[in-house]
C-alpha cells in the first residue's frame, strides 16, 4: 500500500437525485466510518462486518443525525482501490451530500484529488495504466463504439497486446545478452535473418497500431464535420432530417462558444461533431465568404467538409466556392461533400463534377423532404472504416499510447536497421531496450509521478 | 405484496459522473437480472447469494459487455420497497446508464414511474404515508432547519404524534360504544366532563399542530422575502454583505423568470427567499414606482417586505413609499423593514418612525460598510421563531396534513359543542369516528388512488 491516509469524494453525479454515493477509500476507512455509524442492531458495528455486505444504519455526530444510510463494505485487496473500500449510499439531496462530505472530513478524511481512486488501483496493482485510463474514457464514451473500445481496453485487450510485443522483445534481448556473455567466442545464437523477421514483424504489428489511430480518435472525439454555407441553405434543418432518420439517441448539443456552434450526432455508433461556421451568418449572406479566416480554421480542424449550397445559388458562386474549399484542403486526406439542398423547390440543374478531386462527392439533396439524406449519411460513414472494430481488432484512441508507440518504432527501426548494417550486439540491444521502455510507458511498468498526473488529473472526482 | 412487477429507474442525479445507480425491484428482479449476470467466478450465480451482499460481474445481452458492475442484493423484507430489490452500479456515462436501462427493458422490466420505489414502500408497509412524503422532503432538502424537520418526520416523529392522538380518540370511542351498548339502561360509563377535557386538550394538541404550519412552512419552502427599493439604492450588494456575513453555504440563484429575479440565503439554518421586484428596474428610477401592480404582487405573497431606501432620496418620496407599503399591508401579519441604506457616504438623518405600526422597524444601514446587517439579519428571523423546532416539537410542514389537520379539528370541535348541549352518543360518535378519519389520511391508514397519485406524482424518478 503506498497510500494509507483516507479519501473521500462524492461519486455520483452533480445534483440532486433520488440517492447519491459518497466514496471512502483507505486502509482505516472502516474504522473510522464505524465511529459515526448507528445501526437500528443493538451492539452492531461496521469494523465486525465482512467483506461485500451491506448494512443500513444512520450517520450521527453527537445527536445530530446527518442521514439514514445504506453502507456498502469492501475490503483489502478486494475492492477497486485494492485498500478497504466503503460506499455510503445517501438520500441525494445536495445538501445532505455535502453534509456527509463535511462531517467526512471533520474526522479527518481528505477530499480525494480527481481520479485518485483509480490511481490508487493502479498504483495498488489492480490494473495497469491503459486500463486506468480507459476507466476515463469508458465514462466519458457517448456512442456505441466510443463505449466498446474503451470497454476492450479496460478489460485488458490493449494491455495484452502490448505485454505480447514486449514479450518478445524481452525474449529477443535474452537471446542477444546470451550473445555478448560468449562475445570473445564470436558465436552467434540467433541467425540474423531470423531476427530481423522477428523485428519486422513486430514493427509490422506496431505500424498497425499506429494506424489505428485515425479510427480510435474518430471513435472517441467524434468525426469533425465542417459545415460551410450561407444563412437560409438549411443547415439545420438538415441536421434534424439526419437526427430523425438515424433515430439518434444522443443529441448532444456540445457548448456554444462566442463563433463555434457544435451538434453532436450519433450515425450507426459513430459520433459526428458538425461544427457551424456561425461566423458567416453574422457577417454575410453571400456564399462568397466562405474565404473568411474563420472558416478557414474550422475546415482545417475537420476531417469532413460540408459544403451545402441551394439550388438556386447562382452556379457562378457555387463553382468560385467549391474551388476555395478543394484549394484550401488539396493535399490532405480531408473528404468534400457538396450537397445541393433544395431540389425539392428548384429545378435549376447544376452540373459541377468536374469541379471536384476523386474523393470528393457532389450530391443533390432534401433536407426538408429527406431524398438523398441516406446517400449523405453513407457518404459521412465511407470516412470511418469500422472493419477493424468489427473484428475486434485492438484500436489505439489515446495520443499519450500514440506517442508511446511512434517512439518504440523509432529506436525499433534503428535496431532494424542497426541489425542489417551489421552493429555490434550492445548498440542492437540497447535500441531494444529503448522499445521495451516506450512499450512499458503505455502499460505503466514504466512512470513517472508526472505523467500519472498528467493522466489522472483529467479524471472525474470520485473516480 | 400488491405489486409484482419489476420496476427499475437511474437513482443517481443526472448526468455524468464516477458512477450511477440503478434500481430494480419487484419478486422477480434477481431472478430476472441473474440471466444477464456474468460473474468471473465460474457457475457463480445471483439467485444463489444471500440478501444485503455485493457481486462484481458483467451485464452482457448476447456477446455484447453492457457494463462491469457491481450488484448490491436486497431480499424481500428487508429492503427498501419490500420486495427483492437490486441495486445496479455501474461507470458513470449517461450512454451506458441509458443503454442499462435499455437492456433491462428489453428483458420485461418497467420504466419506474416518479416515486414508485416509496409507494411500493408504503403499501408494503415499510413506512407510513407521511414518512413516504418526508422522503421526498428530505431530498429536497436545502437548509439545516428543512433538514431536521424532513429527517424527524421520516423517522416516525410526526406519525407517531397523529398516532396517539388516534389511540386517544380510539380509546374515546371505545367508551362511547360501551355506553351505546347499554344504551336502554342509560348508564354513562365516563364522566362528560372528564370526556369533554380529554376532548379539550386533543384539540389543544392539534390547533398546535396547526399553527406550527407557519414556521412549517417557512422552512420548508423558505421565508419569502420582498425586496422594494428603486435601482441604485443597493440591492445586490446588500445581499452579498447578508451572503458574507453569514458565510452562507448554499447561495442558490433560483431561476432568473423574465420580471422576478429570487435569491435564497441560508440565514442560521433558515432559507429565504429575496423576491427582487425586476418590474422596477427595468421601468423607472424613482421610488414612487412601488405603486405598480408587479410590486403590489410580489408583496402579497411575501412575509417580509423589505423597503430599501437611500439616505440621500428625497424624504417625501420615501414617506409616500412607506405609506404605500403600510397600506397595501395593512391588516395583515407581514412586516415590513424600512432599511436606509448607504449611511455611510450620507448625512442625511431621517425621522420616519411616526410612520410605522408596532411590528415593523426602520434600520439605518450601510451595505457597503456592513454597519447594522446584524441588527438587519435579527429582525428578518425575528419572524421565524425557531425555538419550538430547538425543542424538537413537531412541525407541521406539509399543506395536504395541514388541510387533514383543519378538517380533523372542526369534527372535533363539532363533538366538543355536541357534548356540551348534551347530544346523544352516537351522534358524539359520528364525529369523533370522522375526526380519527381525517388524522389516518396523514399517515395513510385511510387512502385513495387518487391521493397516493397526487403525493407520489411530485416525487422524482427513481426513489
Amino acid at each position: 500500500m503506498i497510500n494509507s491516509d483516507i479519501i473521500c469524494a462524492i461519486s455520483t453525479p452533480q445534483g440532486n437525485g433520488a440517492i447519491a454515493v459518497v466514496r471512502l477509500s483507505g486502509n482505516e476507512s472502516i474504522t473510522l466510518l464505524d465511529k459515526l455509524y448507528h445501526s437500528p442492531k443493538e451492539g452492531k458495528r461496521l469494523i465486525d462486518q465482512p467483506a461485500n455486505t451491506i448494512h443500513f444504519g444512520v450517520l450521527k455526530e453527537s445527536d445530530k443525525i446527518i442521514d439514514e444510510v445504506v453502507i456498502s463494505l469492501f475490503r483489502n485487496p478486494n475492492s477497486y482501490t485494492g485498500e478497504d473500500l466503503v460506499e455510503i449510499s445517501c438520500h441525494g439531496s445536495e445538501y445532505i451530500q455535502q453534509q456527509l462530505l463535511q462531517l467526512l472530513i471533520r474526522n479527518g478524511v481528505r477530499l480525494a484529488k480527481p481520479g485518485e481512486f483509480t490511481m490508487r488501483a493502479f498504483l495498488n496493482g489492480k490494473m495497469d495504466l491503459s486500463q486506468a485510463e480507459a476507466v476515463a474514457d469508458l465514462i466519458a464514451s457517448s456512442s456505441a463504439t466510443s463505449h466498446k473500445v474503451a470497454m476492450q481496453q479496460m478489460r485488458g485487450g490493449f494491455s495484452s497486446e502490448i505485454i505480447s510485443l514486449r514479450d518478445r522483445l524481452l525474449h529477443f534481448i535474452s537471446l542477444l545478452e546470451l550473445e555478448l556473455d560468449f562475445s570473445e567466442e564470436d558465436v552467434e545464437f540467433a541467425d540474423r535473418t531470423q531476427l530481423n523477421d522477428l523485428l519486422t514483424n513486430i514493427q509490422i504489428l506496431i505500424q498497425k497500431l499506429l494506424k489505428s489511430f485515425d479510427l480510435g480518435n474518430a471513435i472517441k472525439n467524434g468525426v469533425p464535420v465542417a459545415i460551410v454555407g450561407h444563412t437560409n441553405v438549411g443547415k439545420s434543418t438538415l441536421l434534424n432530417r439526419i437526427l430523425n432518420e438515424e433515430k439518434a439517441i444522443v443529441s448532444d448539443i456540445a457548448g456554444t462558444t462566442r463563433d463555434v456552434i457544435e451538434d453532436v450526432i450519433n450515425i450507426e455508433g459513430v459520433s459526428f461533431r458538425f461544427i457551424d461556421t456561425a461566423g458567416i451568418r453574422e457577417t454575410s449572406d453571400t456564399i462568397e465568404t466562405i474565404g473568411i479566416e474563420r472558416t478557414y480554421d474550422r475546415i482545417s480542424k475537420a476531417s469532413i467538409v460540408l459544403l451545402l449550397v441551394d439550388a438556386a445559388d447562382d452556379i457562378k458562386d457555387v463553382k468560385k466556392a467549391i474551388q476555395t474549399v478543394e484549394e484550401k484542403i488539396g493535399g490532405t486526406d480531408k473528404k468534400l461533400i457538396v450537397a445541393i439542398n433544395k431540389i425539392d423547390q428548384d429545378g435549376v440543374d447544376m452540373n459541377l463534377e468536374e469541379l471536384i478531386r476523386e474523393r470528393n462527392i457532389i450530391l443533390k439533396i432534401s433536407a426538408k423532404t429527406g431524398e438523398n439524406i441516406d446517400q449523405l449519411i453513407n457518404e459521412l460513414l465511407s470516412v470511418v472504416n469500422l472493419s477493424s472494430l468489427n473484428q475486434n481488432e485492438v484500436i489505439v484512441t489515446n495520443t499519450r499510447h500514440y506517442e508511446a508507440l511512434e517512439k518504440a518504432s523509432e529506436s525499433l527501426q534503428r535496431a532494424i536497421d542497426g541489425l542489417n548494417s551489421g552493429i555490434t550486439g550492445d548498440f542492437l540491444a540497447q535500441d531494444i531496450r529503448e522499445t521495451i521502455h516506450y512499450l512499458g510507458e503505455i502499460t505503466g511498468e514504466i512512470t513517472t509521478d508526472e505523467v500519472l498526473g498528467n493522466i489522472f488529473k483529467n479524471f472525474c472526482i470520485g473516480k
